[in-house]
């Protein structure tokens, strides 16, 4: 069983994971957000009006050509704390276990995070934006336009 | 450069990729549509009104309990048949490349694909849902909620 910060509650259920994986990502860039510690993050996006930072890795940083045209952006992030062999879940505002699927907990089989945020400004390769909620130093796995223009800026940017 | 049936275009670039990779993920289920090559799906997901079938792994199927609360989920998937090593890209209907973080495209550094799509019924481990435009085959990631009903069901499922 994976070292955790989380523990397993009355309720909760592990399963003994794959005996392998089927896939691998790259960390593409890191964000930066005022939270240092789980407690410390908001509960939700929604609650968070804190302006945070999307940097993206040199390699990587063309592939924001034209993201201005965007307002809302989807991103999505690796929730590298989080245990993932848990299928039910006793979080403490609910009554009863419920299942990991029907959970937006950080604990998970993929610990994929995903966030609506809106597109503040662009800094070369960092994204300005408003409503992440996560650890400070989260990697980056993916950005996809959410709410765009749907034609490039008129000089190809 | 992998095998990959999309080509370069003219005005789009590939870098070279890193050396290792960072995470790995566990194909969790598989996606079953209507469509078994690419030029078959659906532009996009809101033009699709077929019904298509999330089969969950049995490892992973009490991870389900709770979902029929739900209305709308979020479902994460790997587009194994993308390469993902182009920063700009010239899908057929921009007038000028466009950075890959700016498109929808399946062609990214980490090929995961998000649809939201409308929970029809649950039939054991699987889901039958509107609102995919995957092929069929397509490994699944993950299943968030979207919209739910914000207390578990009277009985606990």
């Amino acid at each position: 069983m994976p070292e955790d910060p989380y523990g397993i509650r009355p309720g909760e259920f592990a399963v003994s994971p794959p005996e392998r994986f089927d896939a691998e990502l790259y960390f593409i860039g890191r964000i930066r957000t005022p939270w240092k510690t789980r407690d410390e993050c908001p509960k939700n996006a929604r609650e968070s009006e804190a302006v945070c930072t999307i940097e993206v890795d040199p390699r990587w940083a063309q592939a924001l050509t034209g993201i201005e045209t965007c307002t809302h952006l989807l991103v999505l992030y690796w929730m590298d704390r989080a245990r993932r062999d848990l299928v039910l879940q006793a979080p403490r505002h609910y009554g009863a276990p419920r299942g990991t699927f029907a959970l937006r907990s950080p604990v998970r089989p993929n610990p994929i995070g995903l966030a609506r945020v809106r597109l503040v400004r662009r800094e070369g390769a960092a994204l300005v934006v408003r409503g992440l909620d996560c650890l400070d130093g989260t990697p980056l796995l993916d950005i996809k336009p959410d709410r765009c223009a749907h034609t490039p800026a008129a000089d190809g940017a």
